[in-house]
């Protein structure tokens, strides 16, 4: 492997050849690599690296390994790679790390640099302001194609932002887009205002993470402009943060869905008591809500005692109820996240469910009494009333679970919550209150 | 609204206008728009459209509007959309459509364009050779950058692959990707050799897309080459087609995780016979296996029947330990799918889960403990039985529910379906079982 060839070559002292073979390989993969190497190996190849390659290389780290990196070099060389980071990457390097390593991180930043994250850091979490970067090309109408190139080559530093660029009038509001591409392929004579997009698809600074991200998606963009209340151009956020920030919502969402505090963190970074406090409120929570379920068993207690049968379904129809209120929940949650299901759909939702629920409830309720029957568990009647009670539960379960996400977003709280783990604790209360009145009824007691 | 400006301006057959500004608004907008009208107006629309809007609107359309226009239009207009349209959104139409339609299409498809459908249709589904598409600028590494420029400008259509141009060797082995914008930086009489970069990352057309999505986000990448098994160069994959791959990932994993079988169709575009095929399967294979949790209820028929109050505290056992096994089956799936954890984590794992739900299940049973007493509903030894049986429940659940997902990858299915449903099953029967032999042994039943 050429890193253990490269680690061979630092031992021999041979740093100019290891330099030389370090810089054919590819930054992230460079990230990867060291962050599984003992700490002075670490410093010896993060210093070994070309200028600009060290900056990519650590805005590829970990937290906890950027953090020790700017812990352990002297100021010269935190001065080297602060001016060669992406501004939006120092800014979120600055709100994660602690105060002293922010200071040291300051301390190496010019003036003007600091002026702008300064700005940033304004700018509210999760925001479209807190995530684009400011560095872009912005371009003037007047001008023509070949000054436009001109100018980039003047100005464009290398970077990913330079693909589509911006034309500002002179108080800078954004008047249109030209893709760098554009540029190219126009006679060079060309005046910009007659070959700009003036269509053009813009979020503001305050617009949510999770808004911008559904507008990437539904336009399909690869970077969009961000403008402020009078329609100036402030930034962009190209679309690589995006990725990060669809997958960071999903997590999201998974972790919800499961009933655990929302995390940033990697699981196996994650310390064990950071961990158990992320679940246990919401186990907590819901365990005391299941003693409900159980003070309708108590009330139930002569009709469980009479027909003692009746307590072996229990289980399973609390499960059939959890398990078909989950999947009704699951779908409309997401739905709603992906823009597919809007709040005045919710008629729509509860009539599909509602069908839906009538088909998977007959059929269930069908297989079961026909199973009671053949395993001999029970009588016809118990088996009715298992089985009826089955048909309810479902009903019920789907109901609640496709209306309950639409109603939560209606009152402005997260629709995730209102998945699995809460739908089966209500869906079980009703569930078996609709078991034990049903049996009591056709069995007379 | 500009949409019954437009309409208007229709309705009093002032066409040209209406066709004017029409070709200013996005073509997003346009389509979402046309899929909310009557059939005849959005023929009418739709006709009036320049031809490559016609194209682009045509490819943001749903799969039921674009059979509806095909079905609709004249051969003619048919050959002038596909003529437009981008290769890889051609053959995704010929893979959804129903034959009529693909007759239709086909016929109106060049003969060379023909050949290449064919060629994209035969890789497998879902590997990055049916995401790619072949329309891309490749370069040869003798050329200087002007040649380079020149030669985009007169072969580079206008679209989005060319940001970044592909270095080829004379068999069409890929030696180096330059990204468009370091042409335009570069001295025009630089040589390619010189300046591209040679530690590209490339997928195989063979490799599958989650594993190609997996790529993008780990590289931040905006686009990636695909090479067959020779390493020639037979296509890209853009990252708009991966947003869209990674929410499809994630959707199957949500369906799959609450127990349904995944489908790409919208929620409100599925009908009811397919929304309640796709969920009663996995509710009846849980039903049934429920069963086993009932068979040992009636197991400890007599322990129940001499203590009745053991029977309240059945729900919120059931319910914790499903709870707490979810959360910890949906922390490792999504670590698994963001390649967070791997297959030989499975200890650490097992280990960090030890730790945790003893942490959380001991918090657990005491608050259970003070709340039975409190609240009078037992004894202090009852209370000490449900609070002991909590305990080894949460451990139970959360054990089971950290290494069936890493097992079940092991053996080569998708670790997704060991969530919150498969799990509380199996973690019920579990818990029902240690909670009435903690409850025999204690009481000495």
């Amino acid at each position: 492997m050429i890193q253990d060839f490269i680690l061979g070559l630092i031992h021999q002292g041979r740093l100019a050849e290891a330099r030389n073979w370090l810089s054919q390989m590819n930054v992230v993969d460079i990230a990867y690599w060291l962050e599984e190497l003992d700490d002075d190996k670490i410093l010896v190849l993060f210093r070994l690296l070309p200028k600009d390659m060290a900056a990519e290389v650590f805005s590829h780290f970990s937290k906890e390994q950027q953090e020790f990196i700017i812990e352990s070099i002297a100021d010269r060389e935190i001065k080297s790679i602060i001016d060669e980071l992406f501004l939006d990457d120092t800014v979120d390097l600055i709100e994660e790390m602690p105060a002293n390593v922010v200071k040291k991180v300051l301390r190496n930043t010019s003036e003007e640099r600091r002026k702008l994250i300064n700005q940033l850091l304004k700018y509210p979490d999760y925001s479209a302001g807190s995530l684009m970067t400011i560095e872009f090309v912005d371009l003037k109408k007047e001008m023509r194609v070949d000054q436009a190139l001109e100018s980039i080559r003047k100005n464009g530093v290398d970077k990913e932002t330079i693909n589509i660029c911006y034309v500002i009038d002179s108080s800078r509001k954004l008047e249109g887009i030209i893709p760098i591409r554009k540029l190219i392929l126009s006679d060079p004579s060309d005046i910009l205002k007659d070959i700009m997009e003036t269509n053009f698809i813009s979020v503001h600074t305050l617009d949510d993470q999770e808004q911008v991200a559904n507008i990437f998606r539904k336009y399909d963009l690869l970077a969009v402009p961000v403008v402020d209340n009078e329609e100036r151009l402030v930034g962009i956020i190209t679309i690589d943060d995006i990725v990060d920030i669809i997958e960071e919502e999903n997590t999201e969402d998974f972790h919800k869905m499961a009933a655990i505090q929302p995390s940033d963190e990697e699981y196996l970074k994650t310390k064990v008591t950071a961990l158990a406090k992320h679940r246990v409120i919401w186990l907590l929570v819901l365990m005391i809500s299941a003693t409900f379920t159980g003070t309708i068993i108590q009330r139930f207690e002569e009709v469980l005692q009479s027909v003692v049968v009746l307590t072996y379904f229990i289980p399973m129809i609390m499960d059939t109820g959890g398990n078909a209120g989950a999947q009704s929940a699951t779908l409309i949650i997401r739905g709603l996240a992906l823009d597919e299901i809007s709040l005045s759909d919710i008629f729509k939702v509860i009539w599909k469910e509602l069908k839906v629920s009538i088909l998977v409830g007959i059929s269930l309720a069908v297989i079961n009494f026909a199973r009671i029957i053949i395993m001999r568990q029970a009588s016809a009647i118990i088996a009715a009333t298992v089985s009826v009670s089955m048909l309810f539960t479902v009903i019920l379960a789907k109901v609640i679970g496709g209306s309950l996400p639409i109603l939560a977003k209606k009152i402005g709280l997260d629709p995730a919550i209102m998945a699995g783990p809460l739908i089966t604790t209500i869906v079980d209360a009703l569930a078996l209150l609709a078991y034990f009145s049903i049996a009591s009824w056709v069995l007379g007691l």
